[in-house]
């Protein structure tokens, strides 16, 4: 249900957590040169991505290559892989302290998206708890690179 | 706010907290010794901290030594602290997906201790969401060991 409701709402979701990140500068510098000047091809090509996710946690079966993309994304935060599908010069890590800490605003933010279709107040809680749950376990599997054997 | 709300119900928060642990045989273990029986004592040392973890992050300035105090709580969830406070072999951490993924229950189930006093419906949701955004941030500083120089 929860994609239904969000589906055609996905880039103003982007337009609210973009805002965020753009706003903190100890932030967008994890999507700046070396100039400290943030990569507009970068921050285009990351904010397509980030609404697959948000498709795919709604839409899709949580099956292998669900859980295996799950892992390119948390790579793709990490020295492994971040900059290189991008061929940028960024910052080469998000630090997991962030990405924990993320779990808040793109929980907290959706809930008026959920409220948009006329859904009761309970069906809006209920999506709004999927929707945290959901996040809370991206970010539990994200988390894996940063902690090897100690996942 | 949420201190005086929460002060005197942190036993029935902890007896929640207990059960859905106590329910779930792959997380119980982690607090049961080499026989795979659970260690009361240990149970109940932790179950102590645990309380004292919920009224310090109610009520405590969050200063210097609340944070290093949150150091030591981290570490205790890893093999290199874990255990050793209490003199137990019971399994020598605690993975950190798990911690991670416990930032959903122990957000949900305190709402309605928070609706105990009397507060209207919108204190209840501010205090709610304080309540969130607080075990985000000491999961965020609790994953620290895992991740070293990641963090």
């Amino acid at each position: 249900m929860a994609g239904d409701v969000l589906g055609d709402q996905v880039e103003d979701v982007l337009d609210v957590w973009y805002g965020f990140v753009a706003s903190h500068p100890h932030l967008v510098r994890y999507f700046a040169g070396p100039d400290g000047a943030p990569i507009d091809a970068y921050l285009a090509r990351v904010r397509a991505r980030f609404g697959q996710w948000v498709r795919d946690l709604c839409e899709r079966p949580w099956d292998r290559a669900w859980l295996d993309y799950q892992e390119e994304i948390a790579l793709r935060h990490t020295g492994a892989k971040k900059n290189r599908a991008d061929g940028v010069h960024a910052p080469e890590r998000i630090p997991l302290r962030y990405v924990v800490a993320f779990i808040y605003p793109i929980t907290a933010t959706v809930r008026d998206f959920l409220a948009q279709k006329g859904h009761s107040e309970q069906e809006v809680d209920a999506m709004h708890q999927a929707w945290f749950k959901a996040v809370t376990l991206s970010v539990a599997l994200w988390s894996r690179p940063y902690a090897g054997e100690e996942w």
